[in-house]
């Protein structure tokens, strides 16, 4: 596809179904919500990083999965990644203006995740104690 | 942990913090954000559903899968599972009020990511054409 079939595209009247698995919608949405996407962008949507200090902030992700994470928000046009090309070399990763406001809806839903985990705790005690766990 | 301890965690000053790997927030925004976690609890927010029901509608989930998705979604309180006790079995699925609130804004998620694509699709085009693929 053209850069210009591209831009057709968002003027058809293309409708995207995440709910089709076949639908390119679905692969961005696991980009964005899966467990290292989600953090990866709330956490450049505070700051840019550089790799490892990213990786740092993203507690428990793995070299080979944030870069590949990295690397699919990238594409999607999510995350801008600038490569400093000095040596060291530094290359350095911040949110494009889509990264940016998918980024605040996504920090929107981790912020409420984390309210209402004394409830989900709660339902969770219940459901294994009726089940004598 | 008691109900009652649980309780009183909703009161104290335990902070929930998703982006430190031990957080039980953690599981709970995987449930939630998870590939079929997110989808079933979005077709759940426009109406209950039986198991096979629901799995035609999540398209591409195995009947594997879609059990643990619920089984775990119905231990942190988000769904809520009603067998009727017939025979044949008649097993359905309905968010419970925090499902619902929760579901709600996963839905409005999805329908951001749906009108995003082609914006997605324009930065993967992009994307490829600068790497000659």
């Amino acid at each position: 596809m053209s850069i210009e079939q591209a831009e057709d595209l968002a003027h058809d009247e293309f409708v995207f179904e995440v709910f089709a698995a076949r639908c390119p919608s679905r692969a961005t949405l696991e980009h964005v919500t899966g467990k290292w996407g989600i953090l990866a962008l709330s956490a450049l949507n505070d700051e840019s990083y550089r790799f490892n200090a990213l990786r740092r902030k993203v507690d428990g992700v793995s070299e080979k999965m944030l870069a590949a994470t990295l690397q699919a928000l990238e594409r999607d046009g999510f995350v801008h990644r600038e490569d400093h090309r000095t040596n060291p070399p530094i290359v350095e990763y911040s949110l494009t203006d889509l990264g940016k406001q998918t980024a605040r809806r996504l920090k929107a839903l981790l912020k409420y995740v984390e309210d209402i985990m004394p409830s989900v705790i709660g339902a969770q005690v219940a459901y294994d104690d009726a089940r004598g766990v």
